[in-house]
This record gives C-alpha cells, sequence and structure tokens, in this order.
C-alpha cells in the first residue's frame, strides 16, 4: 500500500504516525489562525487528513532542496487554506512555530493569507479559485513533454471551485494530454462561504462529470486513513489523470463547529480554539518528512542556447507584424526551452510557422483561453520560456489568470493578434480595443506594440528573456517595413522617425496608428508643418525621456493617435510619463470613442477618427 | 411530431418545404459571404438543416413583433455563422436578399460580421465563443423565475466552443434553475478553425459530459431532417434543459469542400461558388414562417415602482460601503424588476441583504464568475434591471463576457467589494488592484467608487436607471460617513470637501484615499496649507469641469493618490481630463507600485505610500 521509495528518501510514516500527524495539522491550522485573527480554519481541517497522508508517504519532494528538478510538485488550488499549507512546512521542518505563530497574515511576512511563491515550495500564486489544476496542467504538460521526468503534481482543490469553468477546461485538456502524473485531490466538505454549495456530499455527481471529461474519478471517504493512503497509491499507476473525489466535514475533529454553517474563513475565538486543541488531543510537535526523489531518477536534459537568427523584412515591403511574430517565434524556437501555445487560431495568430518546425514544443490548447494562459503559467514554473497566442481580444477571457500569473511572479509572454478596428469585416467581438489598458494594469508587465515587422521580430527575441508578464500586441494588415536588421529595440524604447529643429507639433503612434502618422506627417510637410513623429513601440515601460524632450520641444503640442478605446492605453501613458513635467500640454487624443461595426479597415480607421487625414486636423487645430 | 401550433401562427411548413428551405440558407449563405468577400460559408452550411427545421415549424416567433415578450429567443452562440443567421431573415422576409448581398459585413450596414442587436432579432453580441450559451441561461432563468412566460430559449452553438470553461458553467446552472425551457444544439461539424476539434464526431463523448453536468442530451444526424424535427418537438417537453448533439458535415451539400479542412472563415471564389449554387439546386426564394406566439400565452405582469425609501446613515459613523450597497439594493428591490446576483461570496457583498427580502429575485450563481455576468446580460435582455456581485478582483475572471456586453448594448450593473491593499491580511490574490483600469476601458461604462455609506446608497439607486455596463467600487472597511441624506450624487460629478480661496494644492481621492486625503487636508492645514479636497467619485465619466478649475485654482499641483496599480485608475482619468488644459501641471501620483503582501489596512495603505502621511509629504514637495 506505501508508496515506493527511491533512494535517498528520508523515510515513509506508519499510518498511526500519519494520524497524530493529521491532528497536528489541525491543531497548528487552528493556532495559526486564531494568532492570526483571521484565516480559514475549518477549510484547512477538513483536508487534514489528505494532506498528511500525501506528504508523509506519497510526496516525493526533498524540501531542502526545493529546486531539484525531480521533486514532485503539491499546488494548493484551494488557497484559502493556507493554515493547513503552512502547517505542513512546519511539519516538514521548514517553517518555524514561532513563524507560523507569528508571521501568518503578518505584515512583511511571508506566510501571506494565500499562498504565494515568495515560499520556495509554491509554485503559483492562488487564491482565486479554479486556477490551481489549471496551473498544474502546465507543470504537468512540462514534465511528460518537456522535462520527461517522473515528478508528479498533486493539486488540492476544493469543492466549491468546482463550479469554475476553468476546471473543467483544466481536466479537459489533462485527458487530451494524458496527463498520468497529474492528480488532484478535491476536498468535498459540502459547504462554502456562504452555504452549502451546489452539489453537496453528491460525489457521484462530481465523479460522472469528471470521467466524462476523461480523467479517472476515485470516491473515497476523505477521513479514512487507510482509503487515502491506498487512494494516493493507486494514483501513481493510473493510466489517465486522477481526481480523488474526498468526502470531508468542514472543521473535521472539532464537534462544535464541524459541517456546520457560517463557519467559514473564521478563526475560532481563544476560548473555541482552546476547546477544539483539546479535542483533537493537544498540540503535538512531530516531525515528518516523506519520500525524496532519489538520484536515479531522471532530471531534465540542460536547456539548449544557440545563436538565434531572425528572419530579416526588406524595408518598404509589405509584412503583417502578426506573421513577423510567427517568423521570429520559430526562429528563437532554436532554443531549446522556447515553447508555444495557442489557443486554436494559430493559422491566424502565424504561431504555426512555431508548431511546423518544432512540433514537440508546440501545444494546442483549443478555444480555453484561461488554460492558455494556466497552461503557460505551469510551464514557466519549470523554467520554460512559453510564448501563449491568440487574438488579443480573447486574451480579456483570461485576465483573471493573468493578473494572478503576475502574483505568481512568473515570466510568461502573451502574443495577441487581431487588435483594433484595423481587423475590419469581422466586427467589434473580435478587435481588442482594451487589451493595452488591461495589460498596462497588470503588476510589473511589459506592453509592446510594434508597427513593423523587423521590430516585432526584435520584441519577439527580447521578449524570450524578459520577466514578468509581457504583451506584444499585433496588427492583422500588413504594412511596410519600417526599421533595417541591425535597429536595436527594447523595453523602454521608442524610435523618433521624423524630427528636424523646426518642429511645432508631435505625432505619436504606434502599430497602425504610427503609420497613419507618418502619413500625417508627410501631409503636414508639404504645408511645411515640420512634425517630430515617434514610435511609442514600448507602451510599458515607456521611453518618457524621448517623449518630454519631443513635448518640450514641441510647445507641449501632441496629437496622440491609437486604435484602443481612449482609457488606459497609448495616451495614457504618454499624459502619465508628462504628468509632473511642469509642461502646459495641449494634447489631441485620438481613439475609438464610439461602437465600431464591420467594414474595410480603411474604412473603419477613418470612421474612428485615427486615420491620417484625422491626425492632420488635429496637428492643424493645435497650431491654429 | 410538428410542434403545437397556437392561435395566430402563420403556420408551419412540411418537411419537404424545410429541406428546400436549408438548402436556399446554404445557397445564401454561400452568395451573402462570396459577396462580401469574408465571411464562415461552411460553418453555415453545416447547421443550416437544423435551422431550417427550427424557424420554420419550432421557433415561436412574430418576426413583425420582436418586442413582443412571449417570443421565443434564437442566440447564435457560434456568431460566425452569421450567413446563416442572415440567411434565415431573409427566409423569413425581415431582411431583403438585397441586403444580404450588399450589406453583409459592409460598413455602415447592420449585416455585422458576427451579430449584434443592432439587428431587432438578436438579443446579444456574439462572436466571442462560449458566451451565447451562458447569456441564453440568464434569458432562460428571466422566463421561468421572472417573466413566468412559456417562451423557450433555443441557442446554436459551435463544437469548438465546448472546449470553454463558460458552456460548463452554463449548463451547470442551465440544470441546477432546471431551465426546461433551455434548448442548445451544438453543431457538431468536427473541424475547428486550423484543424479538427479535439473530440471530433465522438458524439457520445460530449453526451456524457451533458448528462453528466445535468443536462439531456440528445444525439441525431444533423442533416437529417425527420430527425431534427423529432428532436426538437421532444425538446419542448423535457423536464431537463435540453443538449442537442447534431453530427453535421462542415461546407454540407457542396461536396468540393464538405468536411474537408482549410475551409474555415473563407468565403468561396467566385467560381466554386457557382458550383456550389447548382449542386445545391440553385437559388430560391422561399419565404418560410414558423408559428407565432398566440395571444392566448402569458405575457409578463408589469413592473411595479413605488417609492424607493433609501438607507441613511449618521454622519460621521463609520460604515463600510459594501455594507451600504446591501442595504440600498435591498431598498430598490422594491422596485419589481430589479434582479441581484452574487457569485458565492454575498455575505461578504452584502448582497445577500437582497437576497433575505426578495429572494424571488435573488439568484445564486455560486464560484462562476463568468456565468454571474452572463445571468446579467441574458436577463437585460429581458428588462430586468440587474445588478451583479462580487469581489471586485474577481471580476476579472468575466472581462471577456464584460466587454461583449457593452457590444451587446445590454444594461448591466457590476458591483466589486474588497477593493485594494485596503482589505489587509487576505493578500494580493483578493485585492482589486486593476478593476478601474478594466471597466474604464469598456466602451460606455460608467465608472463609480464612493467612499462613503450616503454616496454609496445614492448611486446604487442611480445605477438601476442607468444604460450601458456601470460597475461600483466598494471598499471592505468601515469609514466615516461624509455626507448627509440630502446630497446628490450622479455619474459625472465630483463633491469639493475643502476648499478655500487660498488653495495652493489640490488633493483627489476616491474609496479609502479620499478619507487619507482629508486627513493630510487636515494636517496640512495645521502647518498653514490650505489643501482643496476633491472626492472623485464618478471615475468615469469624470467631472472634468470641477477637476480643471482645482488645477487653474492651485497651480497645477495635484495630488492623486489611489489604492489601484498606477495604470489606468483615477489619475488616468484626472490626467485625461486636463490633457488639453494648456496648464502646467505638477502631478504627484500616489498609487500601488509594488506587489502588495499581507498586513492590516493601515499597514498596507502606508507600505503602499497611499496614506496621508505620503499625501501631506507629496502636497509639500509639490510646494517647496
Amino acid at each position: 500500500m506505501a508508496t515506493p521509495v527511491t533512494e535517498g528518501a528520508v523515510g515513509t510514516a506508519d499510518l498511526k504516525t500519519v494520524r497524530e500527524l493529521a491532528q497536528q495539522l489541525r491543531v497548528d491550522s487552528v493556532r495559526s489562525s486564531t494568532s492570526a485573527g483571521s484565516g480559514h480554519p475549518t477549510s484547512s481541517m477538513s483536508a487534514a487528513d489528505v494532506l498528511a497522508v500525501l506528504v508523509a508517504r506519497h510526496l516525493r519532494y526533498d524540501w531542502d532542496n526545493p529546486e531539484d528538478p525531480a521533486n514532485d510538485h503539491l499546488i494548493f488550488s484551494k488557497g484559502h487554506a493556507s493554515p493547513l499549507l503552512y502547517s505542513v512546512y512546519k511539519a516538514v521542518g521548514v517553517v518555524t512555530d514561532h513563524e507560523l505563530m507569528n508571521g501568518y497574515r503578518r505584515f512583511g511576512e511571508r506566510l501571506q493569507g494565500h499562498p504565494t511563491p515568495i515560499l520556495p515550495w509554491v509554485d503559483v500564486a492562488t487564491g482565486s479559485l479554479g486556477q490551481g489544476l489549471p496551473d498544474a496542467v502546465g507543470v504537468a504538460i512540462a514534465g511528460k513533454y518537456l522535462d520527461k521526468s517522473p515528478y508528479r503534481v498533486w493539486v488540492l482543490c476544493g469543492d466549491s471551485e468546482m463550479a469554475e469553468g476553468s476546471i473543467w477546461e483544466a481536466l479537459d485538456k489533462a485527458a487530451y494530454y494524458q496527463l498520468t502524473n497529474l492528480v488532484a485531490i478535491v476536498d468535498v466538505n459540502r459547504l462554502g462561504q456562504r452555504g452549502p454549495t451546489e452539489i453537496g456530499w453528491d460525489l457521484d455527481r462530481y465523479a460522472k462529470r469528471v470521467e466524462a471529461f476523461g480523467a479517472r474519478a476515485v470516491v473515497i471517504d476523505g477521513h479514512d486513513i487507510d482509503a487515502i493512503d491506498a487512494a494516493l497509491a493507486d494514483a501513481e499507476d493510473a493510466s489517465r489523470p486522477t481526481v480523488i473525489l474526498a468526502r470531508t466535514r468542514k472543521g473535521e475533529g472539532f464537534s462544535e463547529i464541524a459541517d456546520k454553517e457560517n463557519w467559514h474563513g473564521k478563526p475560532l475565538p481563544a476560548d473555541m480554539a482552546a476547546r477544539a486543541i483539546v479535542e483533537l488531543g493537544g498540540e503535538r510537535d512531530l516531525r515528518v518528512r516523506g519520500p525524496v526523489p532519489g538520484p536515479e531518477l531522471p532530471r531534465p536534459v540542460p536547456v539548449q542556447r544557440p545563436r538565434i537568427t531572425l528572419p530579416t523584412f526588406e524595408l518598404g515591403t509589405k509584412v503583417a507584424s502578426r506573421k513577423a511574430y510567427g517568423q521570429a517565434l520559430a526562429a528563437i524556437g532554436a532554443r531549446t526551452d522556447v515553447v508555444a501555445l495557442d489557443a486554436e487560431v494559430s493559422n491566424s495568430t502565424h504561431a504555426e510557422d512555431f508548431g511546423k518546425v518544432h512540433p514537440e514544443r508546440f501545444f494546442e490548447m483549443f478555444i480555453a483561453e484561461q488554460q492558455l494562459v494556466a497552461t503557460a503559467v505551469g510551464l514557466s514554473v519549470r523554467g520554460y520560456v512559453a510564448f501563449a497566442s491568440t487574438f488579443a481580444a480573447f486574451f480579456s477571457r483570461a485576465y483573471d489568470f493573468i493578473r494572478m500569473a503576475a502574483i505568481s511572479q512568473v515570466d510568461i509572454r502573451l502574443a495577441g493578434s487581431h487588435a483594433g478596428v484595423e481587423i475590419g469585416a469581422d466586427g467589434p467581438s473580435q478587435m481588442a480595443l482594451e487589451d493595452l489598458a488591461m495589460l498596462r494594469a497588470v503588476h510589473g508587465s511589459t506592453v509592446l506594440y510594434p508597427s513593423d515587422a523587423t521590430s516585432t521580430a526584435k520584441l519577439v527575441e527580447v521578449m524570450a528573456d524578459l520577466s514578468g508578464i509581457s504583451y506584444l500586441r499585433t496588427t492583422r494588415g500588413a504594412y511596410p517595413v519600417l526599421y533595417g536588421p541591425d535597429e536595436p529595440f527594447a523595453p523602454g524604447g521608442s524610435k523618433v522617425l521624423r524630427r528636424t529643429d523646426a518642429d511645432t507639433v508631435t505625432l505619436i503612434g504606434a502599430g497602425v496608428t504610427l503609420h497613419e502618422s507618418l502619413a500625417a506627417a508627410d501631409t503636414l510637410a508639404a504645408e511645411g508643418v515640420s512634425a517630430r513623429v515617434i514610435d511609442l513601440y514600448s507602451v510599458k515601460p515607456i521611453d518618457a525621456a524621448t517623449v518630454l524632450e519631443a513635448a518640450r520641444a514641441t510647445g507641449g503640442r501632441i496629437v496622440i493617435t491609437e486604435d484602443h478605446y481612449p482609457e488606459g492605453g497609448l495616451a495614457s501613458a504618454v499624459l502619465a510619463a508628462l504628468d509632473d513635467s511642469g509642461l502646459p500640454l495641449s494634447v489631441r487624443h485620438l481613439a475609438v470613442r464610439s461602437l465600431p461595426g464591420s467594414g474595410t479597415p480603411v474604412e473603419l480607421l477613418d470612421a474612428a477618427g485615427i486615420s491620417a487625414p484625422h491626425i492632420v486636423d488635429a496637428a492643424r487645430d493645435l497650431l491654429r
């Protein structure tokens, strides 16, 4: 029944010890949350038995070397059960009781309300429900297909989060990619925050759903240590991903609150905590570790980073930046750590160019954008350089995952094609018009919006080494190549494409509106008006110095044009850069201000007031 | 087998006519997309038989009176099959062949690339996959529980979109709410955009998933008119929501492309189109209508709008704005068209206050934020005033739904609690720090962020009559009531809380940072510095006149403080309002610039640099 212990294992506790450990985890969950005055003890107590068995006998993890690539992964999808996780850390000896009692949920401490990778044993931040399992799918894909290492990915889910569609995207992909290295344990304690869940303890209904999505469902009593141990052992030999549905009671172990409503997210008052600890058999100080991955287990092969030869493009030829994206991605794929993902539109985003030359590192996520981003997050946990692409508009489907990825402090790269009204006939549902705002507001993000093929290719190469969330916005249509192959591009940069000492107005654009701005500058030049033109390809961080210099040089007269709604995009970035300039500003902000429909790109750019003639008019108006 | 026709029905076509109609729909799908030079004829041809049977014999719809509340609803979740939908409109006689051939996907025309409610027969915009069915669940909830009208909601889904988690959120809720009035038809043509779907023609796998989620699955040959007719008739008497899984062939009817890859989203070239039309039996000009809802069918009872008595709050007492939200919502619930939805956190958002007094108009969506917003959209289709609440951070889960709701031009109200670092110990996963940016960037949105209980209550009442997407950001902690019960609040307004003729600096805040700004002004006043303080409760639209006047009066010296990441929020709105002022600006922008952790609200506000002492420092710095 016990899991085979590999060479180098610390040892495997017997089930009697595991029972004691489970009670200790409950006691410590109560103690830590009561000491903090907040937290979720009851949601921890329901899963304590499962965690005790897992950690003591099945999780193959070297607690002294969390960086060992052969370690199993443990992801708390129900991140609010952090008292349980931190009590586990105490039990394995990596967190002291003092830290547990004085650090939990306190300012400046690492034992935060919900787990984040500030802790070396945490892969991803959780706390927005329904994300841990999708992230785990990404880690498991890395394990099976890239690392080719036998580590397992264990996930603790809550039953309430089974209502999130993302859980089913994850199980669908787990089955599609035959992730036998993935084991999810659902803590079915039947009580959500404000009352009973939809499905309660009808575990067969969960099982039917799980099986229908192609995973193996195992129903157990989540407080029966023997049953848990058997189920976990069994999961290690599964031919499908496994979902263990554990029937549990919220607050198990303390009769005053067990299986009672209105105890979600509430620490026990001191007197109740004292009674709970007594009922749980008092405080313990067990130190228990389970197996560790032995040295004989295969570790991933080192990454190969050959010299990259980027595609080059002839000046003036018309190339869509999305096409340059695909070609550049294929080129940097010479690095064996680069992985591409797409949501069933790779022939539009041109990620298929990568898939054709590196099929072993291309993963189709089908139309499941949440899982698309989650897979990138999971791959990043294992050090892969993941690029995820879809229509720019559809990253809005995964905004919560992007937001959480920033808290996870992973490095992921998103490429959104078909931005703005420029896409034409397909209409507004396919037009990204809020993506710049959305991505700029992500903590620590980099937002890039190149205007030509050369800059796109260069920035794709740069993105591979960027940390945090980086986003590349590409354009559907083909526009002239503006830069030669030796021109450098970097986050925080910009290019001044027109510049004289006599400039009286600055035109700022990016993507399609840069081309419109250049055309406008030509028209103005013919009228004797000298306009400075800035390619603001790095929307975040912004090249504030160049913008400021231009603003100074042109008397604060700036026309900013963007194929985006007015809020949060290019102009917002420019104004923020100038907010303390002390310059009197006269800005004309051309953006998409009404709901667009179908049409040709030219018609739609013009109707939105962001085409060259409108830029010319705005500049004239400023100079009147 | 035929559906019972009610009084006033136009008549029901026989199946021979239906077969002809199906071929006409195919021909017209080919013709319209070829004439437009873009569109999705093959995705239309696969579903033509299903639509012909539905429209001619089952859909109870008065085409001359789309506003009849007893009409059935027809939602194209696979919005890219718009040629089919518009060909149906031609067949029932509400769109001319001329419009179909000259308006489709053209600039300024209503037959857009993907359907939008610019057309009177379209309920919601589709085109972002996996949204039509969730929206339909909202309409069906309205029909069953609020309108109490026997109309049915028919949805055409694509098979590719079954990979979206939102589909499963929708079916879960359809079963939970026993929506027997909901019939989804999945056009299983096995081919996505770039190749085969995950599941192909394994209809049993779809059926297992559908049944596991509690709906009734019916598997049919989607090109067998008799089978379709039987299945649709059967669906009308179902005791569960029905999902008809129709095995179809993409491009059915034209042998050169039927069931072939690489024909997604491509119009046929003229010569192929001509051959297709020949193979389909040539052009037809059938006019076919199905049954209409008879006058004997119950219509919804008129809305009651009694006088609302809002809760009042004593000046200076501390009340959390989320609490005021719940109380105000309960109060305006006296209007019988007000409906509240929540995602299993109603005891935190305080939407439970509404649920307690109006349980028949409160719908629990559990932890499924996409369905939360989609249900609001569906309710809005039927004229209900839906308020949807959850933690502000978790609306990011539904951003694509919010974006599409704006294209649907529905009126929905979102209330997000627990904004910013102010929430304290729970940590960053629960902190909305990008919600203002996200919501401001939605077309036509209104973004409100009240600082006290009075303004919150007033704004909740105002929101009930707002059009478009409106968003209310509420705060976790309790802060002093600032306004008396007679103070008016409206979108586009602001309040100047400190003002003298000697003001030298302006402090702008909203929510918790307004209270910090007031404290800072008191400190500055003690030093002899007179600061103007603005409560910018309407972030969008912004009260530009008041901001401009303050900027002028205080020499362009402004301290803007927000519990939000720096991008796209309060400061972004203020700077946009001043971008053409010609004023030399000296703005200090205090916002959350590093990743927060756990702590007390006071600790976290201070660590983020957005507490009163930091505001004081910034003001001093500006005046140095």
